[in-house]
Formats: C-alpha cells, sequence, structure tokens
C-alpha cells in the first residue's frame, strides 16, 4: 500500500478514524506514530497528506490535507470480454494498478454463458479489489465499470456513448499492425483496447468491431491467457502513450 | 493449452502414451478422436504434430512427428529478487509464457530471509508451472532457473558467467531513461532485466548492478506490485527488441 484511500463520507471536519484494514496496515506494517504524515487520497478526488493525530488498538485517527486538483482518469479504457471468474477477480487489482479509465465486461460467442452469474460482477467484490490496486499504484481515479451481455446491443448502440472519443483498438492474433506503432501514430487523447475471449472474437464479433472503428492490432507471436495478454497490451498501451508526448 | 509438451524420455520408437492432465485436456477440452493432428513439442526441443492414434478412458496415443529445427530461447532474461512466495507460485507460468530464457532469482536487502526456504523454489514446484506456461505460449524452451542467496557474489562472480553478452537493465522508480528507448537504441540480441524487491532495491545494490553494465530504467509513473511490474517490463523488452528489427 503506498497510499491510504478514503470514501469522502469518512471525512468529518477535515479527520478521519479508520478501523479496518487501513488502520491495521498503517499500525502493524507502517507502524506510525502521532505526528506521522502519511500519503492519503479521496476515492475519485484529491490526493494529500494524513497527519496521525492518535493510533490505538485498532484505530489511527487522521487530520486530512489535499491537493487543490484532482488528477485526470488513466487514458486508456478497456473492451474485455468477460474472462472466467477466477480469472477476473485475480485481474481487478491489476487492472487499477496499471490504470484504466473504463473498464466495459461484454459477452462474446466464446463466453460461457454461465459466468455472468458470478459475485465478481457485483461491485461488492470488485471494488474492493479496485481500491487495493489503487491504493498500490499511487491513484485515486476508480475505474467505471459496466456490464454488458449483448455484444451486439453494446458495440452498435452504446459504443459512442460509452467510449466517446479516442483510438479504438482491438487486440487480435496475426495481425500485421503491431500495437505500439498504432498508438504513436495517432494523436487521440485516449485510447479503447478490446480484448477478446480465451478463444478470440468470432469472424462477426470482429468485423462488427472493425465497422465501429476498431483497429485490429497485433498482440506478438506468443499465445498469451486472457490475464496476461490484458495486462501485457495495457502495458503497452500506457507506454506507447508516454512516448509520444 | 495451445501446444501439448513432451519430455522425450516419453516418446517411444515415436509414440507417447498420454495419461496425465495432458490427456484429459485432450479428451475432455479438445475432444480428440483417432486420426485428429494435435500441435506438441519436446520440452526444449523441436516442435511438431502428434497424430491420435487411440483415445481410451483416461490414455491418448500419439504418433509424433517432429520439426528439423529447434526454436531459440527467448531473447530476454530475468535477474529477480526473490518475492514472496505467493507471489512467485503465480509467476512461473505467466513468466515463461511471456518468454524469458533465464531467471535468476536472488538474495535483496528487502528481501525476507525465510522466503528462500519455501518449496516454490523447487524444481518439483516451478517445472510443471513452467510447463504451463510453455503450453499455453506455444513454446518449448524451458527457462533456466538459478537461485542465488549471495546478491554480491552473483553479481560480482558469477553475472559474466550467467548473463555473458546483452544489454543489462535494472529497473528503478524515478529514473529518466525510457526502457523502451534504451532498449531500441541498443542493437544487443539479449537483454537480461533486473527486477528488485518490493521496497526496492537499496542504495549498494543499485551502485553494484550500475558498476556491472545496469543501466537504470524508469518503470513507468506508477507503483506495481512486482509481480503485474515483472510482466509489464519483459512485456515492454520483448516489443521493443521486435520493433527494432
Amino acid at each position: 500500500v503506498n497510499l491510504i484511500l478514503l470514501e469522502a463520507a469518512e471525512l468529518r471536519d477535515g479527520e478521519a478514524v479508520l478501523h479496518d484494514k487501513r488502520a491495521g496496515h498503517l499500525i502493524n506494517v507502517l507502524k506510525v506514530a502521532a505526528g506521522d504524515n502519511v500519503r492519503i487520497g479521496i476515492v475519485d478526488g484529491a490526493m494529500g497528506v494524513g497527519r496521525v493525530r492518535s493510533v490505538g488498538d485498532d484505530a489511527v485517527v487522521l487530520r486530512c490535507a489535499f491537493e487543490p486538483d484532482v488528477t485526470d482518469p488513466p487514458p486508456v479504457d478497456l473492451l474485455l470480454a468477460l474472462p472466467r471468474p477466477k480469472v477476473l477477480r485475480r485481474l481487478w487489482a491489476q487492472l487499477a494498478a496499471l490504470g484504466v479509465g473504463r473498464i466495459a465486461i461484454t459477452n462474446a460467442e466464446r463466453v460461457e454463458r454461465n459466468y455472468f452469474d458470478t459475485h465478481v460482477l457485483t461491485p461488492a467484490c470488485y471494488r474492493p479489489l479496485l481500491i487495493e490496486g489503487l491504493q498500490q499504484a499511487r491513484d485515486t481515479r476508480l475505474p467505471t465499470v459496466s456490464v454488458h451481455r449483448q455484444f451486439r446491443a453494446l458495440v452498435e448502440d452504446q459504443m459512442d456513448a460509452i467510449f466517446p472519443d479516442g483510438l479504438r483498438l482491438v487486440a487480435h492474433p496475426g495481425e500485421q499492425t503491431p500495437l505500439t506503432a498504432t498508438v504513436r501514430g495517432h494523436s487521440e487523447r485516449r485510447v479503447v483496447l478490446a480484448v477478446g475471449p480465451e478463444g478470440g472474437w468470432n469472424d462477426f464479433e470482429l468485423a462488427l468491431l472493425e465497422a465501429h472503428r476498431f483497429v485490429p492490432v497485433d498482440i506478438g507471436p506468443r499465445t498469451l491467457r486472457t490475464d496476461t495478454a490484458c495486462l501485457a497490451l495495457l502495458t503497452l498501451v500506457h507506454d506507447a502513450m508516454r512516448a509520444r508526448i
């Protein structure tokens, strides 16, 4: 944990009283004492500094001061065919750590229908995991998550609302166009990356994405598991966007 | 699984009889029948095609034919400060899938001593996980693994033997030099990447690495967990090496 994230509602007159895992981390790992400063942030808000007012057996009181500006959300969005629940569970924190503005989870032919019943798709499950990733990466901007059971309706009717601007990329094995060169060759300020299911998008899905401005890009010579591929591709997009600045 | 890997000793007169998880995968997932062809490879050997001779309740007999050439090992090596055993266990398959020629696991000040007692460092644990990653990525080249409890002895006495040639990089937060530009600016055919412990290398360790030709490179603006960082950095090195061809 490199940042303690607070919910806005936890602040009372500039103070926050922590009782949960965050208090445990401050007490047992960082071993804070009264007067110490710790890096803090408000979920979707500003970062700042918390001065430890008191440390109890299982509670820490922080006096909080925040920076005037809130950072922008990460410039990369993800359109992800729902992976196996076990894989998605592991992914949430890592996606938030790498930095994603919006995560749209979609159906696809090669997604098993019963995956959509998983509690891993509920905010009660993923929100704490996303916050864990943000605390690791020192960010406050919580990815926006939406779940779409109708791939076609999503692409045809909702895409422009969900991903209004930006370069659209779809990762597909065997394409000739390298992802990084494509990102560097465009000047859009946001990129949305579509990552298919374990067996790939089918022909219809790929054609529909291409008809809606998704540029197919190569994902490298090795076939990766969805979670590894997701992390690898997000890393490449982020790096290519930084390199073109 | 995108490739069934066989041990050389499993081959008898061009045939292999599978009884284990691989047979289960062929029978239950790929649902093979006699006459089908499946992609196969020999650990550290050639790739080829296995023609299904017979399928039993829990056994599959393959008639194997191999390509004449064996691919080179991936051109990237990893020097990794031992992470928490739980993290390392998850990493093995992903490292093999992304492609690493050699993995040297080392001690560092910020590595907890008792981590070295873990069975995750034994070939009995990591070899099947590495093979799982190779089967995913369709590669036959098993990463060479070595474990080093003495960081200083490793860097001072063994580095030139373990990583004889190639560009040496050490990932370090706050450096100005971007990793990808550094790789693209060099022509060495191999790259070794040093990734520190969760709290980073200490000053002595970083200085010792630099004294032994490791170039410090930036790891991006976000602080990542060791496993996420490892995957992200290996991805960037691979991509940069492909881009310069």
